[in-house]
């Protein structure tokens, strides 16, 4: 990449989406279903890869999601998503997920997750798109930690062999030998 | 688990949806959207968790998914379901989905996925489901992948050291040290 | 018809669908609405149709359907199509619906019902379908009976004469005078 | 049914409803799908049977339906539908369905249809409903048609033999022998 | 305008609109959220104000409207439009809403709606549409009226001096001074 | 109310919610229909009236809204809520909607309108709510006009009579007479 590759910080990127849990969001436990909050999550972090590149995009891939805590009809959830880091056509994108029940007072983390975006031309071709350039401590531990997601990532799709990837090796704490 | 543990075979689990692309489903490009087919994916395995455990089910986590052909409006997408292993009361359900063109006769493969659900009695506990058997190479190929797979999901939800991810480790041709 | 005029089996186009009864999908007694139901029947036939014909097909029309057991909130419905015989450009398609209350363990034969589809060339005007080539008892069966029940479509929408039904007559047991 | 059975006038049940046709009801040509119209006609037919009978209802059965003119994205449609005829604790609703392409000033007939509704009490058993008085030729020439009707639907469900088809075999212009 | 400008009847634009409560309408207190009846609104007074200039339209403004008794999951709401009176491009419509829970024969009147809409051109620009010609004395009511709910509108968007709007500070009995 | 009346700033009602305009949102323009951008205005403002008073609310009453610009499909819709005052029970909610067309850069003030909520307890009664306390200029300017907005209200409602209407015939230039 060149010097003079444009860049944008976490906040430029930053959206929020509030969305009511309504009937047929939920199961017969009246919980939110899993598949209803992917969907949401894949709406408002595709807005971020479109604000940070100011382009059409599509979702390339999504990181291993957990589900802790039920979220119930009636609840109000809350989706914050930004790019933490730009490859060359491409954007690691976080969700955090809050949910309340507002009457109740009860406010809870439900999840995060990693989404990522190939930004498209008017062609329907990739196309580079800005650095990414981190200003708290939060977003450059993001920022550093996305190369390993992205080794990880490559490695369960068979494009990387487990041997190159020196920076996901790390969390195994595993010496170069 | 005692040895009187009920058995299923994957096959009791499997299940097949077919969908139409419709225009909401869809993003500016005319292109099936993620988060929809997430939502797809959601639905087609909790069926096959509750087939094969007969209880209501909830989603405990989604692997890594990654979308490599774009699917269009007016395609068929098919989903194909089944639980590939049982843990205690939990289920790994793996999911494949093809595409398919029909007026143009192109028919490809679109991805594959894990979900993980649990299992819950009717006050809403997780409850002990049966083990399964697998009977083809195939399955039996998908049975012991389960354990690496399992064990990156609880790494990455920081419920366990890298260093007892045998099976994991594996995978990084790492030799005990 | 020529000589050469293509074939195909029933199990060509046979497509199977599944779908997970939602709160919106009910009426007041927590049951599955008729209307939502032909609308998914509509939906698994037209692809039948397709795989069939390999081209675009509108519904042409809908035999009478009854429906005997109420299906509910929570279960799981299961439509099989396949198409029973084509006639010059026009297909028709038997629909078998099944339900599932899966915890209860609970499955049960909901009904049938027969759609006939146009296949369309890309001018939108009729074009003509492969043969059908029944192989089961079954099929031979649908094959069949498919005459008799386009005589009596085709008197109720007022295009032919009960006089000419040589077919339908013959249900209601009536010698030629 | 005793002489003191109550009695209503079609128009009484009598229900308009509008709809306009948006993108996902539609298929690849733009044109309404067969089956989102007959959810249309679901509902608006169950309402009409309500206001006959002043109960909740469930649809029993839809008779024979041709979709001869396509309607297209952007038009209107107009479904009309009142109670012709009430048996015991059945209703059989005729649906007359119009569609308008408002800026090009053009109106056409779409189709019309039958649909049987049950009513149902309480505790969700079948109830007697009242009478319908027919007021005009075309009522009562609903009015009359709908025996014929019901014993084709009998018949088609296996619970008449044609032989005791009296007023059906009339259309097919049998002499009883 | 000129005296050749085309005239209409309040009643060639009447349009009415029935839909069923279903759950996904409804909130916590299974009433009918404010939001969904708007929709609906928008809906039948696009359609009316369409049926008056044979033109497609775009909603311009909604006056205030208030909610008074809550409609409930299962209720059916009826909703009437008709255009009331038109200026040059833009014609304003009047919505009346009744809910009916009809088991319980129970109907009530809802609450009522006025809606401007412009009409466009196949470019896209404002087109002129007929005059509007009351028959009732209903009608003239809210013919007059519109003038008054006109000038609001426009002091509301900031586009008329208050002590210009001679129609409406009648309504303050307030003498020209 | 008494003096120790709880309180509370209008940011600690704010949300901020995020759709993106999918087909079945536009009509034949492919712009963003009035009715969809109602119905989210309406579940926005619902959040902030839930927020401010911890309680389960209702729609009482919508204001005036124009819309000015077309919302075209694609584009980012961004509505903003928050509380400008609050009566015995009842909140006044002011929404400001923007939209943005992300690849072109184009962003957008639409409208802005005023939603009200009655707050109500378990059992559907109407109940104390805290009062707000403005912090900004801002939030003092809605603040003030709140009490001028509701006057126009209860007059267009009959509840009120236009000589009562101190506040609101300032905006009139109107002296006491």
């Amino acid at each position: 990449m060149s010097e003079t590759r444009k860049t944008k910080f976490p906040r430029e990127s930053f959206v929020s989406m509030t969305e009511l849990v309504l009937p047929n969001d939920t199961n017969t436990f009246n919980n939110l279903m899993g598949g209803r909050l992917m969907h949401w999550m894949d709406i408002v972090s595709a807005i971020a890869a479109q604000k940070h590149s100011n382009r059409h995009v599509v979702t390339a891939s999504v990181d291993n999601i957990s589900f802790k805590h039920p979220i119930r009809l009636g609840n109000v959830v809350t989706l914050r998503a930004r790019v933490t880091r730009a490859f060359q056509s491409s954007m690691e994108v976080r969700i955090d997920v809050d949910a309340e029940d507002i009457p109740a007072a009860h406010k809870f983390e439900s999840n995060a997750a990693y989404f990522t975006f190939v930004a498209l031309d008017n062609e329907g071709k990739p196309t580079d798109v800005p650095a990414v350039v981190a200003e708290t401590p939060e977003e450059a531990e993001y920022y550093e930690g996305a190369l390993r997601r992205r080794q990880l990532r490559l490695i369960l799709a068979g494009r990387m062999k487990p041997s190159e990837a020196a920076e996901l090796r790390s969390i195994f704490d595993i010496k170069e030998s």
